[in-house]
């Protein structure tokens, strides 16, 4: 499967295409902004394309052409204003929901955050952000593509377990980034997780047992 | 009819409710969010109802039971940054949809801005508010509602005219508020205009002809 990784050059998709690369199943290729970013990943074998996720649709469309699937793991980072957020993480998101489409990549993965979904538990403190992830995971379910939607807790730099508890709801939780891309890793192996969109946290049940609870 | 005005104290919303006041078909019903701004309004025989677009869905829902037709023409206003932009114009218009599909209001008149339905055409100084204003935009138009959206030119305050050009597509142009605030009304009493959504500036074509030829 070649996997196109918006945000590949984010700490969950370094992890995500590291995996990747490792499996034999797949092959990886990190969309990045930067020249810099492009051979960087080169040099560690990695196939990168370069496009923008404030570009237009079609740089974007471009970029995912010949993929199978595309996860979105950009973001805008906690140290950009809302106005990024808003074009990272929202309009980002969509142009990129229909680069895939206007592609013919059927299979998109998102990664959003936990409790999105219910504007009662969007973050206080930064409420925008919750409403950018929320609403492009519903524009993604409306997209007519074969969507998996996975709402990470508080992402942490711990060394994956390999073990998680996924629900349509859940209560906040952490879990670290090495385990959220290998969920991605498993859910584009297993179409029991197409239509799926569930909270993710660290937990017990192993990953592909999780995914298949769904 | 009785016409819920999300937004009655600003520039726009004040208009609509002088003129629905002066119509002898209408009943302006001007949602505020302060007490001073309630009382302000019932003095001048305005009925007003407290709601906060920050709030829940359920609290503007209540404010429209009763309501023929919501216009929304709240904004957080330029001086406001990126993160108002994302609660108001955008979240808070689209709960303002689902409050009017939860009060069972069929009539929906959103206050838009010129452009916005293309990408390439949004405000280069702030492309996030064109992006809410967009979004709002085409989550209306998939709510099943009786939509009508007007998406005005550069907003002044010199008198109205009367005299308008519309179309799906303009160029950049001013008008009047008062032009903007006269053209929902005359959208509000005109079942032609239910599924438009359209550019408007300072045009030769008197409003209801304008609306008409749509």
């Amino acid at each position: 499967m070649n996997v196109l990784i918006i945000g590949a050059n984010g700490q969950i998709g370094r992890h995500i295409v590291r995996k990747l690369q490792e499996s034999d199943k797949h092959n990886a290729i990190a969309m990045v902004r930067s020249d810099e970013q492009k051979a960087a990943f080169e040099e560690q074998g990695v196939q990168a394309v370069l496009a923008d996720l404030e570009g237009s649709i079609d740089e974007i469309a471009r970029a995912a052409e010949g993929a199978d699937a595309v996860v979105f793991t950009a973001g805008s980072g906690g140290h950009t204003g809302a106005d990024k957020t808003m074009m990272i993480d929202l309009d980002g998101a969509i142009k990129s929901v229909e680069a895939a489409k206007q592609s013919g990549v059927r299979r998109f993965i998102m990664v959003s955050a936990i409790g999105v979904h219910h504007r009662e538990l969007w973050m206080e403190s930064a409420p925008y952000y919750s409403a950018a992830k929320h609403y492009a995971d519903i524009w993604l379910q409306q997209s007519g593509l074969d969507y998996t939607i996975v709402r990470p807790g508080g992402l942490i730099n711990e060394p994956g377990t390999g073990k998680v508890t996924a629900a349509v709801d859940l209560d906040r939780g952490e879990i670290p980034r090495e385990d959220v891309a290998e969920a991605i890793l498993a859910s584009l192996e297993n179409p029991h997780t197409i239509g799926k969109a569930f909270d993710m946290i660290s937990g017990e049940t192993p990953i592909l047992e999780a995914l298949n609870a769904l």
